[in-house]
């Protein structure tokens, strides 16, 4: 298997479900009763909880824990647009956000919000002049992906906090998920940020919101205090304490792992420009960890299938032929329907070897002259 | 140890760690990707959803994973209401609630919903002529726990969705966390209920909200479709294979387990009735596995670690010697203050042994007549 999604979802790490495996045996009481058992089970939750805010230079009372990313961009935006929509009813944000920040958004807009896009430069970073034009007092909210997962383009997002820092009033929300354990991101500026373990080869279930603590927000989950006040519900033990070890480890090594990454991605770059069909969308904005191309007038599900007849797993985000299939990212960026409907996108790891990237180039040949036609290929040279 | 907190949580099945392991490792692939190994992570989802609803006697439809039970009593309280809210603003539940349920309760009351609670009978079930009276069509939500935690009494669920069924527009959620698989419960005319993994011997962190196919509800957690349309996020699918797991096996030789617990909540029951202090505030319609009682003019924080030194653990509500202290719920049954300031609590197991009881019956003696004085308990008598 040449897995080649690891912006998708990652394998765990063995010593991440070794942890797991240790605290759900040892650890088993609830952190909220009153005994020594239960202390313990609070004490190693507290433990996991100061190691994630040394790695992150936050405290660890804004730290809060969530079933993932999802979570805690619903619960980051609606959170503080309820609490404090009287300062404002502007939100600001990107073409370029996952779902479960565009849904929210649009819940929010059905209730009297009104949502605006900062446009993209030529290579996918916001324009801060232009966003810098769209501050006023109306402006309560602005929320950026620190690196989208489509194009992996890294967002000025520290430029912007520290620009920010002029409009206290305005709060930033960042979605860190595709950022952390791939590329630094200092969260001294910015107010609110969300993360998944399970991009860090952690587990799908758990993850986080980073909330600072001047910031106040409404629950998305009301009831007793669990590991803070601001959501409710029974200490997951362990799983926070492989979140916290998945953290730990992921950012080990960083910039040997960075490397070999970078060194993938521009090897395939490189193959990939024999290709007089394919364009290459990312930009050199973007992270090395994610490469999004196009393959003009093959559609992408067709190579993705093709790909997975030899074990080798890509992306495509449109993956059904109706007119959502335009990836919205990649148009927000090109301005060009061909290659937004004809996206996809590898992404590496740590884990990939140099046997992998030689198994994909030799399929992504084949299949290419297959798909294309050489007479086809030969033609437009 | 000698673990009789089983209410609070449970120590996890090794069957259902196993369960979890092997699908971390074999089923990383997110669900939702479009190859075919997120195809088999999906179909094992789509077969742990299966054994679920055939035990539930739901549709698979209707199961909508979550966090646990916290999150899947605010999505049920908070996503129908914000729905419904124009059929009525009022909300029927009782005294006996936990705080996921409280929490978004006052939280909707701040919203201008109106809260009534049903008054209980001298066996802790609510009044059902009572509850009759107060319909209405102002009435949009009643929400009642099948079992209450602290004193474990069953609420007659079923008799009340029957009578629910003359106001059809009247919406029926009970929390079933303490319920399953302790007691058999029949979901056919209960429009939603919560569960727990981690009360059935399964994780903290995964549990589920049924929602029945004619109610509608806004989500909580907004995004792309997950399992259902109804929660975003990444599925989890170890989480969600371990819950399937840890249900079924709850529910192998259910009446044999049954009956342990039932034995040893009357061994016990027995025992208590030769302190004078003790008062025994479960009823006759508390199920086996919760028992609680008061020892009057011992603090239960007191009791609690005079226990704990015998490494057994058991539950009180009242950790805290502020105002705060009394158990609402044993108020609500008892009106009397004395005895639900000193509650405690004592869950079971099919998972407890006879030489536990024994241990426990053994520091139960020792600490009650070293705290109540010997002299002051003979006086009594």
């Amino acid at each position: 298997m040449v897995y080649l999604d690891y912006s998708a979802t990652t394998p765990i790490n063995n010593e991440v479900l070794d942890t797991f495996i240790k605290v759900s045996k040892n650890y088993f009481a609830n952190p909220n009763s009153h005994y020594n058992i239960a202390l313990s089970s609070n004490e190693l939750i507290e433990s996991a909880t100061k190691q994630i805010s040394e790695i992150l230079k936050v405290k660890t009372s804004e730290i809060i824990y969530t079933s993932g990313a999802s979570e805690s961009n619903n619960m980051a935006i609606k959170g503080v647009c309820e609490n404090y929509q009287s300062r404002g009813k502007k939100i600001i944000t990107t073409k370029l956000e996952l779902s479960s920040i565009v849904s929210p958004l649009s819940y929010l807009q059905d209730k009297g919000f009104d949502i605006e896009f900062i446009k993209l430069k030529a290579d996918g970073q916001i324009d801060l002049e232009l966003l810098e034009e769209m501050l006023s007092d109306e402006v309560l909210l602005v929320t950026i992906c620190a690196v989208d997962s489509e194009l992996g383009i890294r967002q000025p997002v520290e430029k912007i906090a520290t620009m920010l820092k002029k409009y206290p009033k305005i709060i930033f929300h960042v979605d860190m998920t595709q950022c952390l354990g791939k590329d630094n991101i200092d969260l001294q500026d910015i107010d609110l940020a969300s993360f998944s373990a399970h991009k860090i080869y952690g587990f799908k279930g758990i993850g986080g919101l980073i909330k600072k603590e001047h910031i106040q927000l409404v629950p998305l989950i009301h009831g007793g205090k669990s590991t803070t006040i601001y959501r409710s519900g029974t200490p997951a033990t362990s799983l926070i304490a492989s979140c916290s070890k998945a953290l730990r480890l992921i950012m080990e090594n960083f910039e040997e792992k960075h490397a070999l990454v970078s060194k993938y991605n521009n090897d395939i770059r490189n193959f990939l420009k024999q290709f007089s069909k394919v364009v290459i969308n990312s930009t050199d904005k973007s992270i090395p960890h994610i490469l999004n191309f196009s393959i003009l007038g093959i559609k992408p599900e067709t190579f993705l299938h093709a790909l997975e007849k030899d074990s080798i797993y890509i992306s495509t985000k449109s993956a059904c032929s109706s007119d959502n299939s335009l990836s919205t990212s990649v148009l927000a960026l090109t301005n060009n329907k061909e290659i937004s409907s004809a996206s996809l996108r590898i992404s590496l790891s740590y884990l990939t070897t140099d046997e992998e990237i030689t198994i994909f180039k030799k399929s992504f040949k084949e299949n290419y002259y297959n798909l294309i036609g050489v007479s086809n290929e030969n033609s437009n040279n």
